[in-house]
């Protein structure tokens, strides 16, 4: 069932129930993405447009003495029900000027027409990929939650490699994934000389393991890694901390 | 100075404050290495041979109804003052049946004739290791202290060359070190085919960064990598929480 939601930040997004609907981890990683003004960034997998829309929503919050010019967002997606509730939300919010949703695989940013001028040239790749191997699909499923959610089409080895093909020199790509991949993400980065920077784990609680990992990695960058405080999501009583709570931006 | 400290397992351990005293570090690894009965275990750069200390303590409360066969346990260091005083604490808590401290380098481990029967047969090998890149030693300073902080004889790389040439087929790798170089960290067990199997970070409070972080490691595993829940130091008190008292074995 189609509907039309309201961001915290005032956005409308369209979502489908049965197909796209965001998760809290496309909300973890637009909070843990750091923006200047006048970037351009560049999103793999876009889904329904939510992390463009949360940057966008973001980068109206800085402050610029130097330039009036705003940040432009780029969201590539495969799947073509998204690509269409994508801008169709971009639309609703009048936000054609900043957002432009690309029909496209991610595994062939370089031959994307519409993708060439930002090669090499981009400040700002976020992903928010499917985190699990197409093996654990339960049968051969070809539906949208499985390829959204299982890298049927793309794999993380692929969105690394076009990430490290988009960036520009001192660019950043922000990625999250579940800590169980953790030396696998490391792996791919190291071949496509992409250097961890920052890094956040986001516990469920202070007595569970981990489900998700978020990094910040800069092109063939000599640095220490500087692993962020632990984030919490829920105190005792099973509701969000004021911490988590803070993060992601949610009301009190 | 040397002295004689009581470790709260009651063995007894010589210290010297200008050169080998333990640190929470070594409490820490002890507590997060799992020990089975009957296993060979292999420390390198074993120091004033606190982590075999603690480790005996450890396997004694094991409980085996198939073997009356004791962890026997091997400390490997390079500095000739902490072996001797390695050597007298193992003789003061007549455990030489169980421990026995090697004089050698730890990069030469294929070498060294004592552990020729070791070699690709040693269930666990476990690591406490210079944390520091030789080029951030104030001077270029040879004196104890430094010896034991600094890469300045062997560096992680070795390190995992060695625990990677000892282990057998099934063992596991026990490793702590600083969170800011664990992509090399990760890179290194790749080079040497080693998978990270669990890991656990230590934050000194819930508000900030971690200081360390443990891994351990099977040689050419297919497996997920566990991350274990924050352990989690001091409370808003500067006082040692109760999980990470629990954690190290502290009394209350």
């Amino acid at each position: 069932m189609r509907r039309i939601d309201t961001l915290t930040n005032g956005y409308k997004i369209i979502q489908d129930d049965k197909a796209f609907c965001f998760g809290i981890d496309a909300v973890l990683l637009a909070s843990f993405v750091k923006l200047k003004p006048a970037e351009s960034v560049i999103d793999l997998g876009t889904g329904n447009a939510i992390i463009p829309l949360l940057l966008c929503a973001k980068a109206e919050k800085l402050k610029s003495s130097h330039t009036k010019e705003k940040c432009r967002f780029t969201g590539i997606e495969i799947q073509d029900e998204a690509v269409k509730m994508a801008q169709e939300s971009v639309a609703l919010n009048s936000l054609e000027n900043q957002i432009t949703i690309i029909s496209g695989d991610i595994k062939d940013v370089k031959n994307l027409p519409s993708l060439q001028p930002a090669l090499q040239k981009t400040d700002v790749v976020v992903s928010n990929p499917p985190y699990m191997l197409s093996e654990r699909v339960k049968e051969n499923a070809t539906d949208a939650k499985s390829i959204a959610r299982h890298e049927v089409l793309c794999t993380l080895d692929d969105i690394i490699k076009s990430a490290a093909c988009i960036l520009k020199q001192n660019g950043r790509f922000y990625l999250i994934h579940r800590p169980y991949r953790l030396q696998e993400i490391f792996s791919s980065l190291e071949k496509y000389h992409l250097t961890p920077r920052r890094m956040q784990l986001v516990y469920p609680s202070i007595e569970a393991s981990p489900e998700m990992v978020m990094l910040e990695c800069r092109p063939r960058y000599k640095s220490d890694l500087k692993i962020e405080k632990p984030l919490i999501m829920y105190d005792s009583n099973h509701e969000y901390t004021k911490d988590f709570k803070t993060y992601c931006g949610l009301k009190d």
